[in-house]
This record gives structure tokens, C-alpha cells and sequence, in this order.
């Protein structure tokens, strides 16, 4: 068994309110020194792979038509 | 500036029906290979420390105080 985390980023131009409501509240608490945050999901997936290169291969099918939406968002693939 | 990421994942006995979404959805479109999913949450936050150590500090702090719900949540902390 294999365990890959799957990293989804908003990309750099799209606007990402989640992480300025962040920004603000951790403001609002007394963190001044911030200059951006933003927000994105993981997602981990153990999975049956007779190798390593076999599941990338796999979980980079399953990012690019179901876990990331490629029009905004990127994502990186990580393997343990 | 330094940025950091804070990569927050809910407990291992914690319910994910997200995950579980995710899970029945690869599996409905033929990935059958999978034993477990769990969906987390990642937040980049750019900001202004004098060093390294510093940063993690501070970024500690806003962990514990408002990114992550210690009560269901993990969380860890990487510095670029």
C-alpha cells in the first residue's frame, strides 16, 4: 500500500476569499506582520500500486478529472 | 518575508465523510484500488519574521489560536 498526498492550490491570480477572511481575523488577533495567506485542501489516498510510478500515474489521473479543477487551481503530487 | 505552509489533517479517529465522498466518487469512475481517503486543508501565509524561528513561533501560535481545532485536528508547519 501506498500513501499519496495530493496538494490543491488556488493559482497565483485567482482571487481566494477563504484565505482573506484569514488574513483579517488573524489581523484582528494582534498577527500584523502578514503579508498574504492563502488557502488550498490536501487530499491523501492509500492505495493499492505495484509501484511508485504506478501510482503517481494513477493519482494524477484522478487530480486531473476529479480532485483539482485545472482552470483555477494547481496541484502537486507527493509520495511516502 | 518567509512562507510558510500549515498542512491541517483531522485525527485518525475522526469521521471524514469528505474523504468518504471522494473515496466512492474515484471508485464510481474506476479507480477500484483505493483503501482510504481523508481530505485536509492547507494555508500559506507569507509573512514578516526576523528568522526562521521566529516565523514557526508565530505561526504556532496562530495554529493553535485560530487555523486548527486542536479538539479534531492535526497539524504540522514548513517553512520555506
Amino acid at each position: 500500500m501506498i500513501k499519496v498526498t495530493v496538494y490543491i492550490t488556488l493559482k497565483k491570480d485567482v482571487l481566494d476569499p477563504q484565505g482573506k477572511a484569514i488574513h483579517v481575523a488573524l489581523n484582528n488577533m494582534g498577527f500584523d506582520k502578514i503579508n498574504g495567506v492563502r488557502q488550498g485542501k490536501l487530499i491523501e489516498i492509500d492505495l493499492d500500486a505495484k509501484d511508485h510510478d504506478q501510482a503517481k500515474e494513477q493519482v494524477k489521473k484522478m487530480s486531473e478529472q476529479l480532485l483539482a479543477n485545472p482552470i483555477i487551481e494547481d496541484y502537486s503530487i507527493e509520495l511516502e
